[in-house]
């Protein structure tokens, strides 16, 4: 039950908040599940891509006529084979020349060409026959050097949007955004305190375990059918159909199971691609991109650069808050710096905050989301003052962050008032917590930090059907990327009344069911879950007919009460209850086979906010941080599964841990990507951690019928923050760039202490 | 337009009635299509099947510990791995001891074993390694040997239902049925004539191009997946998870494509044994029917034994039929022998009639349907008869029909009474048809007959879903055996005023949609069609809610009227029409995707009739007759798409022209069938036939929005008894047994020549 909701009156449930096994568990650990490459079809061929090794470059000509005459060769795809369809959509225009490239090469790796071929290696022959003729350019990959005057353009037509009047010159700096309110220079003004403080961040990777993966088949009358791992099948649906020029309901699209997504799979890559193979060669095409190709052609974070200054009263109180935001998003518009304005400063009540934002290109690849996209650096920076301030004033930084922290009624920082949110029971129940209060060794050192993220709602549609046994089935359009079968099993049978293995639910093609949403912003088993709800429902206003019919006696005289129809009030008749399995065996013949459906855009997503408690041991020879302990505590609204409630903030943390401590993208001054691969890119294994703590907090989303948030962004948001100020604390020096790998860190040390011996 | 219904006023249609390509063709005929052996799991076993070599046998042990042992064998199943879970639903039991032998063999290639391994070739040595002790007993494959006291009895527990009385022994007689009205013994007492005749026809095959194949998938939690050559994928599902005592919600199934069932896929052969063996071997199990195994161990037609009695007056009205029908169905009950009583004298105005049916059990295969089940051989006895009393009353065949003609408001010899139907109309356009009147050459017959069909309802699920584009998604649970996809897409279209193009339609897994009956009984065109308008309309109203909406005027203001929204009534308002297509790119706006469901048991499937033509001429040296003419009359009530009621009307007489001829399960005295195959079972083929003439005739079905009857099975019904009614009239002998092959023809042609010469 709700910590901080005294007064909650939501309804007790029997299944929500239990802990069942996952439907999909026994497949996935006996090999069974079938992944994005597990598809076969008859006559399939292999496809390869030849990818830029240029970090820029002018393609002045491609010559595939040698790949074309090699035996075993079927197709081969260029960018004339991708005409412009995408009607003046700047956005979709991006995505087709991000997964082909047009008139340059804009990042190593972007994709030249593809081949089809009867095997893998007449196909890699294939690709070493086409010859294309690359005029190179100069290129630029940090954000701050591309903002630069001088800096390489990429796009010659880009003009930064958001500025009072157009700009004469085309520059990388697609858009600016502005947040806030109040005065920002009046609230500097009153404080006693001022912190000023610039960061950088580098860009990191989802690192899901399963590379890109799709089976594309198009038929000669245009049609096609692919199988796909991704994070939204309609998406792929929708996109592939625009960038192709199909009518969408002539593509069928199947999510595969999905070894991991975190943002990474909200988009297409190969997806377009293997359909015009396919279509060209007139076979299925099977394309699965190696681990090489996910780090340097898929979509990693944004790296930033950001100025944060924060001033305070003497007692502690915030007068002014502002930030600037710098965030590449790869050789096209789009990075989450406007994410990353709104949440910078949402976990405060501020009567004067200002957040300006760019989203800036470079020749990297085309970025894309990661949990929370654009939060976690901007709350790094932020969470890194505030820590810096509380030490100033001389509060405790939980204290410092209590005192300041949004409420119910706060005006946030990107606009809107605040309902009941649970920022600050997430502070208190801290503050209590034995993490908080545990001694620390040697070179130890504890940080915190508040984390925000929004959650979204949007469309999302479910059938439900009842077999004669009074089983049921429920076909949802969202791919499961965290159990999130599991979920809307749980919330089905409790609205239903029946046991939670007697609902099972299958991910339904895009033709069979109306448009979903990408699996993402946290909105699953919120929007989802919550059209399980309705769906069920819906049936149950037909169960209630059928009984009705089954008694002879008006529909409105029966009531539905823990998985049984009952008759209502005085004049409803005296009949034993009616189970939910007795009417669906006579549904042949009471009219036939008895469903529910539900079909929406949802609105009422609740925000989030989470608080992280982090120890750090410094090795001061080695600059080796290690996390030694880690608790997170969060409100879900309401966990309807709390094991993997739980998993979603183990999961958050440890990916923070990896992006504040080790992971990073290395780009070489030729522009190229240097450490494409598990070994060289450093992800926290199970024995660099600690088991991370948890505790959910329930404080109930009155946007949901159950009370749920989403739960799978906020907890990363935190960490880097968390982490960067444990080891701050530790060595006594302020940690502005992530990662703090060994030698970034070691280098601070010797940098600080040059300066205490100077 | 209707022929015989000037005062018809049912709609104008735009697309229904007219000829576009099938959306399932191009990938039929580039060979992309997957039927049930083109699909692949990783770690697929290949499953074998051991079936019996004895007609009747006690199986008093299965040795399977040494195929056990065999390197790569993953499981091997017997009757110990199918307990009896059918809770005393005695069909269900049937179907159990069907799949799988229990005490006994009861018919040449009857399961007794099966095996998974990991190639082809361990499991067929595996086969070889199950030593079975089998105590041979004796069998009876012949209909009224099976009947008479003596007979080996199959079913010691079998004991005859629909006698006035239990009797006190068992036998092979299952049940008797006895359908009629009036008084026959009166009846005949009033005639002038009778002709009372004795006839026999043989067991057929549906000939289907596809063998039985699966392949099933169960994980160690109990659920399944299974995909399947099917004519009703539900009725799979529901078959198998009661077989196997799985929850029906566990279990999902896919249909494949269909190379043909005629009704010979609506059971399950395979399905419950490779899930048994997935389940053991723990990984994907497929299993594949050989030609050989599909004849002997699938389901064929009975064979029958038939008397039928008729009486005239002088001016040839019918004062009395009866009819005493004999099916065998193979080693189980349930042969379609109350079909064939039903529709015997169903063409016909009676006042009085009888028909007694007796469904007999032998040591053959458990039959299955096969198009119109049960009435091509009473129709065949029965038209014979009519022929013969024509001749004898002295009014041509045709007149005499047309005077005794079943019509609106006539009761039928199997109770209800008609509404508007086309036996009538068919007859009268067969009298002013060329073919009629066309000269006949030397040893050249004409003959004819008139047939009917029940057509079925039943439960239909349809989900329609509106993708932004505008286009549309169908997702119908219907297998599609005939072209009923571009139907449900025509009549879809039609509905919502959009071209026929813009509709796709998918065949919905079971857990994606409700329950679907089997693709039979004339029923998909008619219900899942019905469904697909019904559908339809759900989606408009949601279509004119949105417009509402979008207006900012009431829904009830708004109307729907060939593709577009218009603003109804003089308060609407005044806005320009909003097309489906305008709607559904702004639904991510008014509330989200835009769909369309129906769920129902439908009623009101109309009865349809058809008269044949047939011309035949006789090669009085072999006996081989050849039809060399031949013409469909029948009633659609409205042809959807009219290319398949033709290609349906021509299959139809095609299989009938077949059975008349040639077709013919051929016992040895050992019980065994002699020609399970293709070379040794003579299935007309192209070179055999003429073009089949055809024509549609159109008297719209009061229980269907656009008038729709089933035309799938009756176009089987009249070609036997106008096939012999040819040949009996080119030789001038009564052809009273099928089929009428050469060997058959020249023996009664040598019998007639002696008996004239004596």
């Amino acid at each position: 039950m709700p910590l901080d909701n005294p007064s909650d009156n939501i309804r007790k449930f029997k299944l929500v908040g239990t802990r069942p096994d996952r439907q999909d568990g026994f497949d996935k650990v006996t090999g069974r599940a079938k992944f994005g490459a597990d598809a076969v079809a008859p006559g399939q061929l292999v496809g390869r891509i030849l990818r830029s090794p240029h970090a820029h470059a002018r393609i002045k000509n491609i010559d595939t006529s040698k790949a074309e005459k090699l035996a075993g060769v079927k197709a081969v795809v260029t960018r004339a084979d991708f005409p412009d369809k995408t009607d003046g959509d700047s956005g979709l225009f991006d995505i087709l020349t991000n997964i082909m490239a047009r008139d340059k090469a804009l990042y190593e790796g972007h994709t030249v060409a593809a081949v089809a071929a009867v095997s893998a290696a007449v196909a890699k022959q294939a690709l070493k026959l086409i010859k294309v003729d690359y005029e190179i350019l100069p290129h630029v990959t940090d954000v701050d050097e591309a903002m630069k005057p001088n800096a390489p353009v990429l796009h010659p037509k880009l003009f930064t949007e958001g500025l009072p009047e157009k700009p004469k010159k085309p520059s990388n700096v697609a858009r600016r955004y502005e947040f806030g309110h109040g005065d920002v220079e009046d609230g500097f003004a009153k404080a006693d305190i001022i912190v000023e403080r610039s960061f950088k961040t580098e860009a990191t990777h989802q690192g899901y375990i399963e590379p890109h993966a799709c089976l594309a088949n198009v038929s000669p009358d245009g049609s096609g059918e692919l199988w796909v791992c991704t994070q939204g099948h309609f998406m792929v649906r929708d996109y592939c159909a625009r960038l192709l020029g199909l009518e969408i309901s002539k593509l069928r699209v199947t999510a595969s199971e999905i070894g991991g997504g975190f943002g990474g799979k909200t988009t297409v890559f190969l997806e377009p691609v293997a359909l015009a193979l396919s279509r060209k060669a007139n076979r299925p095409v099977k394309l699965v991109m190696s681990r090489d190709e996910v780090f340097k052609c898929t979509g990693p974070t944004s790296s930033a650069s950001i100025d944060v200054k924060i001033g305070v009263t003497k007692d502690g109180l915030i007068t002014a808050a502002d930030a600037t935001l710098r965030y590449q998003g790869g050789a096209f518009p789009g990075s989450p710096a406007e994410f990353g304005a709104m949440s910078a400063f949402a976990q405060y009540h501020l009567d004067n905050v200002r957040t300006i934002a760019y989203d800036v290109v470079t020749n990297r690849p085309k970025q894309a989301a990661y949990r929370a996209p654009g939060a976690p650096m901007a709350n790094f920076a932020v969470e890194s003052v505030i820590e810096e301030l509380a030490h100033k004033v001389g509060i405790e930084p939980i204290d410092f962050r209590i005192k300041n922290a949004a409420r119910e009624g706060t005006r946030s920082s990107y606009g809107p008032v605040y309902g009941p949110i649970g920022l600050l029971a997430t502070l208190e129940e801290a503050r209590k917590h034995p993490h908080f209060k545990a001694p620390l060794g040697p070179n130890q050192g504890r940080g915190m930090a508040a984390g925000f993220w929004f959650n979204f709602g949007g469309q999302s549609c479910v059938s439900l059907n009842i077999p004669v046994d009074g089983t049921v089935t429920i076909s949802v359009g969202s791919p499961d990327i965290g159990g999130s079968r599991a979920s809307m099993c749980l919330m089905t049978a409790e609205e239903l009344g029946i046991p939670y293995g007697h609902v099972r639910a299958i991910i339904a093609d895009t033709s069979s069911l109306g448009y979903n949403d990408v699996t993402d912003g946290s909105r699953t088993t919120f929007a989802t879950g919550m059209a399980c709800i309705l769906a069920a429902r819906d049936a149950i206003k037909k169960l209630c007919q059928r009984a009705a019919m089954m008694w002879g006696i008006p529909e409105e005289a029966v009531t539905w009460e823990k998985g049984y129809a009952k008759p209502a009030g005085a004049n409803a008749g005296n009949f034993p209850p009616l189970s939910l399995k007795e009417i669906a065996a006579a549904s042949g013949a009471t009219g036939g086979p008895i469903a529910g459906h539900h079909e929406y855009s949802a609105d009422g997503a609740g925000v989030s906010f989470a608080t992280h408690i982090c120890d750090v041991e410094v090795d001061p020879e080695t600059g080796a941080a290690r996390v030694v302990r880690y608790t997170v505590l969060q409100d879900a609204g309401k966990a309807v599964h709390p094991s993997y409630v739980e998993g979603q903030f183990q999961g958050g943390a440890v990916q923070g841990i990896g992006w504040a401590l080790n992971e990073e993208y290395i780009y070489g001054k030729d522009g190229r990507l240097q450490n494409a691969g598990f070994l060289d890119y450093r992800i926290p294994v199970c024995s660099d951690l600690p088991m991370i703590d948890t505790k959910i907090l329930e404080i109930p989303n009155p946007g949901h019928p159950y009370g749920v948030r989403g739960v799978g962004e906020t907890s990363i948001v935190p960490p880097l923050a968390a982490v960067a100020n444990a080891v701050s604390n530790a060595v006594g020096v302020r940690m502005t760039e992530l990662p703090i790998s060994p030698p970034r860190l070691l280098k601070a040390l010797e940098t600080a202490n040059l300066a205490k011996a100077s």
